[in-house]
């Protein structure tokens, strides 16, 4: 038996938090309440949302398993977890995202295929391991390299789960090898999340981090790399993940025609009141959320509006990094390029209103007014500015409760 | 008198094409009318548009000149235009825009300050020069670089015109030194512009080309580079060019709160019919536009609306390059990486009817369905859908004109 290895069936999933919510049982598709987000910049292991596309892998042996690492590389190599953990460690904060966040509400306007994602299918994590670059050095791949000497332009990331979309093969996906190549990008290998080792639902030992990109690039359970001429021709990068205008249906696809998703647009949502609670009439609320971009954008403010859109006042953004993460090296003031941002607002609600939250990015892309102009029919990357109606209760009613 | 020098009056001006829309006289800032864009995918040096802030700066003795090249770098230099052809030629292919391209659009909806710009402000040159990593390399700093030896973390670019807005100074701005110094950022120091020797109203003899940034940070009349500490502080960088909310006015501006701009957003245009055009009743119209996004960032696709926003059809994209420009180098498959597309759709238009058109980029990044929600004072970035009105004649009639 291989040492690490993706079994056939649902017998050796690892324990998981009571409070998830499930989203699908097999494979197993779960992701925290909203309010947890918006409660610790860096989300706790527990709480990161689980993405599976098949069973959780098993190792069965650390010491024989090797990582591949070869394709159209110069030379070729397989490297063992220890040899793995002697390359320099490099740490990132990253918020990874599934490209189906806030599918739910996509759904709403007009019906959309797979798993029903309410708002919180994104996390933010410290991840460490081994850079990418580094270990493509090995390789003989330099730095910075657009095209190898053999020709390759990708950098496959292959797993050894068991997906029914790749008919019981494993889970793929590729990135540009000037990316894979590029230190300042942080794609990195990672052994641990959060300063403790990586744990087997987020892909234990070994799993790609490619910040700024949708998390379906961030392959888990890693088992090679290759080097590739062309983009990955896996399930995930050809049939999946792509952005299809409104009017493409079931019927008239062409997936040959768009390219596989990689940046994730910009963001955000608001995690606290959530919709329809109850406030108190005449209290002061928080208004919490997040916000985030890819590609290595920064967030440069959030709008809130709690009259429905007629006015808007501009969020607080959170204190980030400075609430203080003791592995988070303090030295490099781009340490949160990849990571979200928690902000949030302190307003005087009276009656029952909708709460709007949008978001503008550091190359001033705004979010979609409407679900409805961006409706696709896998239901990826529903960026419309984020509603929530909340309730009021008059002060004497409340006091009785 | 120095070799490169700004006047300080207009007497010294190159002349221009009469066909250019002029929005400012002195400084002179002029745009091409909208069908002159999508008529050629390189831009004519005639037509492109013509952004200034003070008069055209004059080259007395071009043999003296000297690009002085220092700050914070551990060399110092200074360079002779023979010294800068001397290094290895590269060519890039960008397209520049001003952050105001369609403000005035945005002042209809309520007013801002600024030099009044139609669809226009902007083109697509092919730019040749010496990268500008490879000059910062002669004064001992290496390729992707964040930080150097002595702390510099940006580069300035300083010219010798006479702003008002610097108190008759130079025109200033500044770059991140990692971009500056990856050669794969594009950025350059050019002395060409379409195969031709860049001309007078374009920087002669040399200006900056930062591909995928707001045009102000191109800057021309480039007399020297410097590594600095923090970004530049001149006007441009500090007190203009820069995205407040709506809510912002000239009464609560805070300057210092908000970052200068860098990277433009998603944007597209329709550039043919022309707003408030009269189409002969059942004939075919050819709609056509450009699309572009900052960064490198790709375009995705254009949808264009011919019943006012109904309904959506994919436009087609132009040939690009394909269309065969000698001068720019086949070998590169990222080619067209910083420069727009033009696209079109053929309808059949037979009542007066509202055409609208948006873009998606590569990083699933759309346009903002109206203007107000991006309002800001200064008018800058106005990427909402771009609509044009269209009246129908009756083919009877149109025939008798």
């Amino acid at each position: 038996m291989e040492p690490l290895h993706g079994p056939a069936t649902y017998e050796h999933e690892p324990p998981r938090h009571w409070a998830l919510k499930i989203n699908s049982k097999e494979p197993f598709n779960a992701e925290p309440p909203a309010c947890e987000l918006v409660d610790s910049y860096i989300t706790s292991v527990d709480m990161f949302y689980k993405r599976n596309h098949g069973p959780i892998p098993v190792l069965e042996n650390y010491s024989l398993f090797r990582l591949k690492v070869g394709g159209l590389a110069p030379n070729h190599c397989s490297l063992s977890m220890d040899e793995i953990k002697q390359l320099p460690k490099h740490t990132v904060v990253a918020t990874l995202q599934c490209a189906g966040n806030r599918r739910t509400a996509m759904s709403l306007s007009r019906k959309v295929k797979g798993v029903g994602w309410d708002i919180s299918a994104l996390g933010n994590g410290v991840w460490s391991g081994a850079r990418l670059s580094d270990v493509l050095n090995m390789v003989g791949i330099p730095n910075y390299t657009k095209v190898s000497s053999c020709g390759g332009k990708h950098v496959e990331f292959v797993s050894v789960d068991k997906c029914k979309e790749e008919n019981g093969g494993p889970y793929k996906g590729s990135i540009p090898l000037l990316q894979a190549t590029s230190p300042d990008a942080d794609v990195i290998l990672a052994y641990e999340m959060n300063g403790e080792e990586l744990n087997r639902d987020h892909g234990y030992p070994l799993r790609v981090v490619v910040p700024g990109v949708i998390g379906a690039r961030s392959v888990k359970w890693l088992k090679s790399i290759d080097i590739i001429a062309e983009e990955c021709q896996g399930f995930f990068m050809q049939k999946d993940y792509k952005m299809f205008p409104p009017s493409v249906t079931w019927d008239n696809i062409n997936w040959g025609s768009r390219r596989p998703l990689m940046d994730f647009p910009i963001q955000c949502a608001i995690c606290r009141p959530e919709d329809g609670a109850y406030l108190e009439e005449g209290s002061k609320v928080t208004v919490q959320g997040y916000a985030l971009s890819g590609g290595g954008r920064g967030i440069e403010r959030i709008d809130v509006s709690v009259d429905g859109g007629k006015t808007w006042i501009e969020a607080k953004l959170g204190q980030g990094l400075k609430s203080g993460h003791g592995y988070i090296p303090d030295d490099d003031d781009h340490r949160d390029k990849w990571a979200w941002v928690l902000w949030e607002l302190s307003v005087q609600i009276s009656s029952p209103t909708d709460i709007l939250a949008k978001a503008v990015d550091s190359a001033a892309n705004v979010q979609p007014e409407s679900v409805e102009s961006i409706w696709n029919l896998r239901g990826v990357l529903n960026n419309s500015w984020h509603k929530v109606h909340v309730n009021i209760i008059p002060k004497q009613l409340h006091s009785n409760l």
